[in-house]
């Protein structure tokens, strides 16, 4: 029996919830792979003692005391943030150190550096845990779906924008008094920007799209918006069309160019992702061969997290034992493989638009409304007008078929313009058929 | 770069699918894995030519032609059934072969002797393509959750009977004009009954039970129940209850037993698996760390099951080139952890039921059917009576909170014997919230 040791960077939430899965499953583990996983060390600076329950585990102070232990065979950093995860774990890979993270932020922003050093060094990197909590789909994406070619990825990737979204859908709920419920539950940071702007789902997304299409993204390529000016009234609306709002993350190759957008998108109820509520996470893989596969489960939270932290290391524990580091590559491709492809700006993106004009309802407006629209190329599936007050601001909300972003950011400045239009119009982008 | 060498038995739907897949995407297997796929040798008894796309393929005659071929690595078995697929694989298994089958009825039937056999011989046995076609769940339970205790799996395996069921309930139509349907656009057989009495689902069920709990099951120790009796006026009940009737495959590890069974079953639809439509197949794992994981996709078909196979052919193929065959065992446990388990009796089961009784409306009837339920400790959740015909049979429905098998068997025989009641109760087990 061979033990593979392990020494853990961090001791926040996931990295308890980590400890905890080794610790607990240490029999069905050794069970399923002949192996020994050991925690023989954790780093962390505000710690003055570890659990009785991980009393064979070394409490250290930093994360050097793991790098220099030649015993270690898998660094796990868990500590979250740009620095000084990077360095600690660009050191742990000089010392030839497998890295186990699920950091989103770094490795969506720093992976390049960070892949190809441990390509360089031959060792590997496991990031399963950085996107979809306990969901496996980097393992899904990178072998269950080896003989695909993806067309697209997309998914729900946010478990606080869903959380709230869902809120706001079932109990009516604002988006500040949703908010706050998420944050007392701890759902949410105090500052939940990262979350409700969109941009954890950004990053979560540059990772899979490297895997997914081989190509380099980084964060900063992918437009970006979030959910915090979605209103009740246009939840309500979504619902009479048939559809709920969801945060989504969405890819697609269109063959020279990949798109990559995040943003709150109208999604009808008959597909799945729209059935995703409360803090879950669920992605939709689309491979040439397989079509729509949708993965779906807790997309964040200790032991789920754990979970996928804990499959990385037995994954690398087996190929440790079996002589067969660098078996499946770090980012799917091999590293020579990944290469820049264009984004597709958004203004070329087309799908259907739901529009939210506040119109004063007077003889006209809607003639003049579908008249600019019309002119534009935007074509009309349905209108829906509500709550008749003549010369008092009312909604007019309409249902575009597949429109140009850009003719519709055309339309909009005319739309908004109008003397009878009393607040810019809000424009949320539905989930189309292509 | 290196070959590996592929031999094909079967060249029907799936095998075809496969030949198409590892030939269309032999360019980007090889950017991943920097392997060479190589589909050489193609049996089939029945073909005269092979299409023009697989020129470099040799079609031969027989399997022995690829078992007795020493540059063969992988011996891919899809001609599904019985035998001779169970000799050839074990001739190639004593070859030295790899082994990958889609085959669920071979496998959840003698995957003892296969599985024994392989392990002796130092060869793997990939089966990714036997359950839920595309998804990659064989690979997911295995790996993805294999830090994880199993609580449950359940599913929807069969997508002829999820797509009748889908047609019943979103049409409106009677079973067997449903079936009759599916039979016209290809998704069902002459003969249905493996489909939709529940027989491959339970072959299905079978194979995931042993990875899950690692453990020895055959299909025959699964209670099993078709969808065939399941009428109109049911789908039409569960609506109203907020429920979806689907043919489910359920276990649950309850401790000292496991439940296995597959059955039509009530789907609250608040529960993603109700709203698996179609075609589909979705699978739910519990593990204890990840809560549930869902993952569902199209569970048949010709490119689907193809990438599947195809994903095993690389797992395989890349452990061949790593020196590390064997590097996670074929049934996720190791061989000598398999262990006999008991199964509970579908008697000692507790869930919520549907009943469906057909009473003449008469007074006191009612009555009389509660105290017996209530005789039998079984309480009611909420019942419906519709169409008040005097001294004629309507439909009088109840849920009943969580009730014993046993019990609620016993109270049917009660009040099926009663005068004013016209004809055998339906009943149909509602997935609970254990």
């Amino acid at each position: 029996m061979q033990t593979i040791n392990i020494g853990l960077f961090g001791f926040g939430t996931v990295g308890s919830g980590l400890a905890e899965a080794l610790c607990s499953q240490h029999e069905r583990i050794l069970r399923r792979s002949g192996l020994s996983l050991k925690l023989t060390k954790i780093a962390a600076r505000s710690l003055s003692s570890l659990p009785p329950q991980l009393a064979g585990v070394e409490l250290v102070k930093d994360a050097d005391a793991l790098i220099n232990d030649p015993s270690i065979h898998i660094f796990v950093e868990l500590i979250g943030g740009i620095e000084p995860a990077r360095t600690c774990i660009l050191k742990a890979i000089a010392a030839g150190k497998h890295v186990v993270t699920a950091n989103k932020a770094l490795l969506s922003q720093h992976g390049k550096e960070l892949f190809a050093a441990a390509a360089a060094k031959g060792v590997e990197v496991g990031f399963e845990g950085s996107v979809g909590g306990g969901i496996p789909l980097i393992k899904a994406l990178k072998e269950g779906l080896a003989a695909n070619k993806l067309l697209a990825v997309m998914g729900i990737l946010n478990g606080t924008a869903n959380y709230i979204l869902t809120r706001m859908t079932e109990e009516r709920l604002p988006f500040a008094e949703a908010l706050r419920e998420a944050q007392r539950l701890g759902f949410a940071e105090a500052d939940p920007t990262y979350d409700v702007e969109g941009i954890d789902t950004a990053h979560k997304l540059a990772i899979l799209m490297t895997i997914a299409y081989g190509m380099n993204i980084s964060p900063q390529q992918i437009a970006t918006e979030g959910i915090s000016t979605i209103e009740p009234v246009d939840i309500e609306f979504a619902r009479e069309f048939g559809c709920r709002i969801k945060l989504l993350a969405v890819s697609r190759d269109i063959g020279g160019a990949v798109e990559a957008r995040v943003h709150p998108t109208m999604v009808p109820t008959a597909h799945l992702l729209a059935s995703i509520s409360g803090a879950n996470n669920a992605v939709e893989f689309c491979g040439d061969l397989t079509g729509s596969i949708i993965l779906s489960g807790a997309g964040a939270g200790r032991l789920p997290t754990g979970s996928a932290v804990a499959a990385d290391v037995i994954d690398i524990a087996r190929n440790i034992a079996a002589g067969a580091v660098g078996r499946v590559p770090a980012l799917s491709y091999l590293p020579e493989q990944i290469v820049d492809r264009p984004i597709a700006p958004l203004s070329a993106l087309s799908c259907p638009f739901y529009l939210r004009i506040t119109a004063l309802d007077k003889p006209g407006v809607l003639a003049k409304i579908a008249a600019i629209l019309s002119g534009h190329g935007i074509s009309i599936e349905s209108v829906i007008q509500k709550g008749r007050r003549e010369n008092e601001p009312v909604a007019v909300v309409i249902l575009t078929h597949t429109a140009k972003e850009e003719a519709v950011a055309a339309a909009l400045r005319e739309i908004d313009s109008l003397d009878t239009v009393a607040a810019p119009t809000v424009r949320i982008r539905m989930l189309g058929e292509e």
